[in-house]
């Protein structure tokens, strides 16, 4: 059993003036965990708000190859954290030990990702403007652009990816990268995975020497409103629910300064099976689709939720065939007790309601979740039904059968917006079928062919985002280096002296990055 | 006089089913111009914002090339206007013959400098990870990403750039390049040059066969809040006062759907007048000052509303020249009556402060704005007083006194965001104040090195922006090309057939644009 204390990290110490203590759960058994986590009181939210906010104008003025270091320092110390690390972050989510062991591989090779991104230098969005001395008639003066990070912050971790969404995930992979400090708040669901981790970035920001404060972490519940109103923090990164995220968004934009939240929440994920795909390999997408939705005890934001396809004999038998498939599947622990409950609720909504039919699975009872399968009828998704359109978190998939081409495309565009749309095609589904893809463009972050939404890559090229409600702003990705951009905002420098500039706008381009100069991209120095 | 026709222009139509009639006024006389403007009805707005989204999937997905034509052929039909246009805009505003000209051509230049982006295909921010189907466990797939118009965008013009900040300005032109189509709510301080300006691009739509719908102008009082308020409108710009913009953002939040909005706002603007440069050259300053503080009016947003100096007698010399020029200032003619009476209840309550003296200005009265000087104290500063912190519109500014280095710091930090940030050095000034560069940067969207804040460049590497109250997204900038970002979103393609792909993303890279590919930007092709 690894040594937890359970005081919140703050500015680089550990904190515990509160009096609430509260406690991790095996998420197998029910029990409490033996530790105790102090909820950070109203100043503890503060102090960790106010060592972020010191930090700041120390960090985000460390070179980027600082930075990097910071971040493959953390990549290194996580790698390092032994068995007992990985028994107990199986221990508090009840996910395998492989899928946790693979979780750790994708959160410090995003963190070594983030570190290259650092390295290559594309994230200054370095743009010179040469002047003109000659123009009439006003001279045109030296301008000059780059990105620095916004400010502290403040980052919720999910429950689902206790790794790669959580303590050490993208968002604050990210939000580091970019220069910010973070506050994140501990999700109660693993809060000795949380500790553990922090304390591993700690020791990587003891070793690379970052300042004090550019990490810390507060554990409990309701603390993060206070995060979200503190005047230090700058950005809010978030996963969970649309109900959670919304109410983060609104906290948000009712502050004095308003200041924008990355809240990745509410997306059903709809697979398309087109008519020659199904022909073709309707069996083996009945087998790979059922394996998706278990997959992770369907807890994935990607979880495909909804499977269109055309009406036919074909596609009968192919409803039969993913029931019979999920009727195979066994039951699986979720997360967490409120997990199953939400789960629970969301079946007996689904069962519930007149134009809905229950297709597979066993009876949702006990301590494990059952995988099940729904049809609705098509005028839900057209009547722009709400229990159609809301994300049933769990092990569960609802079918949905159109009449034709045109009533595909009806059905498509009264989807709201989602993380992924998935097309299974073959022959020439892809042409007969062609307006799709400007639609679903229209709908979604992510289009996949022939795949499954369940993994998501981390690169420079991933979208993990998409219209509300899936996440609350389009424009940014969660995943992916991308990510960065949330987190950045333009500076100009206008007739400054060479020596004054940052390095990445100095004449001599010293770090040998790609600027745009007079609109043209070159890495190449200036010469007077 | 030019035809004015005064009805909405809806999806390529023009309409007029209200009952409420609106004035356009001669901004010299206060009499009302010749001319009838319908208020838009809410269902002239619905329209014209339904009109938008009927456009925006044919739009969206036209070359960048083609929408280039656009763009040009809009600076085109605006350069071709005729005097009577120029008389007009000019009797609108009282903004003399020649500025008008200017702006003419700063409204011109940066529609042609959009569509050079649009050729330049760095908008795309394309992104190619190529596959690996030898990576264990799983294959990686194909993954590339590309950034689209977020959709139908609602514009607020400005009132002091009828043309640079208003129907063809640089929300508009932005917007237009991002692939997204605009519903504009007219100014209703300059409803007729609105309108010449709008049959322009309407004109220009036409010429170069866009659809129907893809720009669109409404005119009224009361009618943005139905704007902002539309499902189909996905994004706002907007640039006025803090109040105005304020409560935009409030609304868009708000929304079933909430939408970005940015709203470029209120700023003071300091100019931080150092000891070299105020002994070598402090009776030039305080011209060049005055005269910068009066341009247009002092209606300019990035007009000096603040003077920071160390107290000396150098500085108690130069506040005395500075209330000089500016006693020699003539009176000028507002934008419109309740741009004068808003001036004069900024004058008012800078007057009644106790912390606040008057150093130059004639009493304001009468028909136009006298220019004014005042000078606070510094505890003003220090302590946060929002009189301070609050643009006054008009040409009137503050001078503070602050007693060295470290207060000088201090009363930096205590501003709040602002679009820019002027230091006045020479010598060794900017070495003895290097804390300056680091600390500015904080607070503004650009800082300027000897030279006024109320030019603002149209160029790459321009940021007309900065933290609230500047604006509501310090991520964003209302000029330059960094503003299409505002209103694009990035798309991934997963295991996309390259013939499905869009031009952007296909491996011959058709468009012949700089890609990151593998993490590497290149122009090249891909070769399989």
């Amino acid at each position: 059993m690894p040594q937890i204390l359970g005081h919140n990290f703050i500015g680089g110490s550990r904190s515990a003036a509160g009096a609430i203590v509260v406690h991790s759960v095996d998420a197998s058994t029910g029990e409490n965990l033996p530790y105790d986590f102090y909820q950070a009181t109203v100043e503890e939210v503060d102090a960790a708000a106010n060592a972020a906010a010191s930090a700041y104008p120390v960090y985000r003025t460390l070179s980027a190859e600082r930075r990097a270091q910071f971040l493959d320092a953390i990549a290194e110390e996580i790698d390092a954290l032994d068995d007992d690390f990985i028994a107990t972050v199986c221990c508090e989510t009840a996910l395998p030990t492989a899928r946790i062991q693979g979780e750790r591989g994708r959160v410090t090779g995003q963190m070594r990702l983030f570190a290259k991104v650092l390295r290559r230098g594309d994230f200054y969005g370095a743009r010179i403007d040469l002047p003109r001395p000659e123009r009439k008639p006003a001279p045109r003066p030296d301008l000059r652009q780059y990105r620095i990070g916004v400010g502290p912050v403040g980052v919720f971790g999910a429950s689902n990816f206790p790794l790669a969404f959580s303590t050490a995930g993208g968002d604050t992979a990210s939000a580091l990268a970019a220069g910010c400090p973070v506050v994140f708040k501990a999700h109660s669901g693993h809060m000795a995975t949380a500790e553990l981790v922090a304390e591993a970035i700690l020791r990587a920001a003891d070793k690379t020497d970052m300042p004090k404060g550019v990490f810390n972490m507060i554990y409990g519940g309701g603390v993060g409103e206070w995060l979200v109103k503190h005047p230090a923090i700058q950005a809010v990164g978030f996963t969970g629910s649309l109900k959670g995220g919304r109410a983060l968004c609104n906290m948000a934009a009712a502050r004095p300064q308003p200041i924008p939240v990355f809240a990745e929440m509410s997306s059903i994920n709809p697979v398309i099976v087109l008519p020659q795909a199904l022909g073709l390999r309707g069996e083996r997408i009945a087998s790979e689709l059922a394996a998706s939705i278990v997959q992770g005890c369907g807890q994935f934001c990607t979880n495909p939720g909804l499977i269109i396809g055309l009406s036919s004999p074909t596609f009968t038998e192919f409803q039969k065939r993913l029931a019979g498939q999920i009727n195979d599947q066994p039951p699986q622990t979720m997360l967490n007790i409120g997990t199953l409950g939400s789960y629970g609720r969301g079946l007996k909504a689904l069962h519930a309601h007149a134009g809905i039919t229950h297709l597979a699975g066993s009876e949702q009872q006990g301590d494990q979740a059952h995988p099940q399968l729904f049809k609705a009828d098509v005028s839900l998704l057209l009547d722009g039904d709400e229990l159609l359109q809301e994300e049933v978190f769990g092990p569960t998939s609802i079918v949905v059968e159109v009449a034709d081409q045109s009533q595909l495309d009806q059905a498509l565009r009264s989807l709201h917006g989602q993380l992924t749309a998935t097309l299974l095609v073959d022959g020439d589904d892809l042409q007969r079928f062609s307006e799709l893809t400007a639609l679903l463009e229209q709908k979604v972050g992510r289009i996949l062919i022939n795949g499954y939404p369940t993994g998501v890559e981390v690169v420079d090229s991933m979208v993990h985002g998409g219209p509300y409600p899936a996440t609350s702003d389009a424009r940014g990705t969660s995943v992916g280096t991308l990510a960065i951009d949330r987190y950045l905002r333009p500076v100009c420098f206008q007739n400054y002296p060479d020596s004054a500039l940052p390095d990445a706008l100095k004449n001599a381009n010293p770090l040998g990055i790609q600027r745009l100069v007079d609109g043209v991209a070159t890495t190449s120095a200036i010469t007077a």
